[in-house]
């Protein structure tokens, strides 16, 4: 089984998931895999990235017959892909390996820029929102989210909420850290966890926002998670401050 | 006279200059100006930027009736433009001010990524290239053409090649600095000058590397500019690394 590190600018692909008549992350790799080997394969992603949403390290597995060196297929692989989705690593792991199965753990990033003008070059990876914010209140509210919960109150409500199936019994998540950072003008909020509900980052986001913004105070954020329903939390951050940094697995 | 500082992200426009049918950022800053104050004016620019190029500091000059405050205009305009456009600042000037006629120096830099993998979201701003380069015969080459010399060779063939016409005894400019510099993974050039040639940083860089390539030697630099001739130069570098940095004028 191969095992990629991948990075992509999210802004150009509609998501990571092959649909039809739609230029997808997914559907590039398969597409430079089949180029490359002549198998067609179907690279299985650690989780979706939804349009516009970036990766600094998200992880795909696929099974090859043909016998590539590592090195050689990084390279073929970064001449037949575009240049928003490059392949930082490619190494042969144990058969049983799945990219979205095997993950114990995934970490997020957001970034908001809080200048007054954004740079053109930024304005794909941030979200600019320069009005006050109360920075303590949203790092309280952040750490109130540590721990095991039921985060239905953050995940969409289009059904297609986890990879787990989207019973609300099911949307228990275990975040292990939580927390904002603020670092020269860009506001930035970091989250591990062991999975995550669909859109549960950037509605997190969008919830502490508003906690920011004094519009929710940070002791309802417990009552946001226990009342199990969308409605109670804050709107959905734009997707192109998010990323996806990093996915842990047992032995790497 | 109103003076505008501009940044933008060249590789989502046809270039500066209004095109039918085309989005240029010239067209982008006229339509904003017609929205915000009513007024149809067309800004002028310190020089077109070809499709592509970014600018870091361009500038803009244009006449409004309307009395609006500088930061007011500021606002309006980063309000109105598309995000991949920014104005910096807004500054009424002298009447007879113009940014392409009472510009005296002009400074551009021109990106090349070093690394073996260039990320996803600086592939537009880089020019990619990794193989071996003899930087210290680069540095020596940018050497040799600081000075006031006839850049016909450097000019494009197009015979839109000047904001002064292109009668060839018109294609002599004073370059003040040339010089490269290596940043991390980023190989830089910078160059100022009194005015430039159309294509004339690109076809420049891109006959430096040749000369890093061993292909032009450095004592060939001298007969390239005396030969008048494009054909004897190297190719024209691709757009995206390019970058107009700053326009000096006599008081600023």
């Amino acid at each position: 089984m191969w095992k990629l590190l991948l990075a992509y600018d999210g802004s150009e692909f509609s998501g990571w998931q092959v649909q039809p008549d739609q230029t997808t992350v997914q559907g590039e790799l398969r597409d430079a895999l089949f180029r490359i080997t002549g198998e067609a394969v179907l690279p299985q992603g650690s989780g979706r990235t939804d349009a516009g949403v970036h990766a600094l390290g998200q992880v795909a597995s696929f099974a090859l017959t043909a016998p590539i060196p590592e090195a050689n297929l990084v390279r073929a692989l970064n001449r037949t892909l575009p240049a928003s989705i490059r392949v930082l690593s490619a190494m042969r792991v144990a058969d049983d390996f799945h990219a979205r199965h095997s993950a114990r753990a995934k970490t997020y990033e957001y970034r908001i820029f809080r200048g007054e003008i954004c740079p053109p070059w930024e304005a794909r990876y941030v979200y600019a929102y320069n009005a006050p914010l109360n920075l303590e209140a949203m790092r309280q509210a952040a750490g109130h989210i540590v721990g095991e919960h039921d985060f239905t109150s953050f995940a969409a409500n289009d059904s297609d909420c986890s990879d787990r199936g989207c019973d609300h019994a099911e949307n228990v998540r275990c975040v292990l850290d939580s927390y904002w950072t603020l670092e020269d003008d860009r506001l930035i909020y970091r989250i591990q966890g062991n999975g995550f509900l669909h859109h549960m980052v950037r509605n997190l986001v969008g919830t502490f926002l508003e906690v920011g913004r004094g519009n929710i105070q940070v002791s309802e954020i417990r009552t946001i998670l226990e009342a199990r329903a969308r409605v109670r939390a804050g709107p959905t951050a734009p997707a192109r401050g998010l990323f996806l940094v990093r996915v842990d697995y047992p032995e790497n």
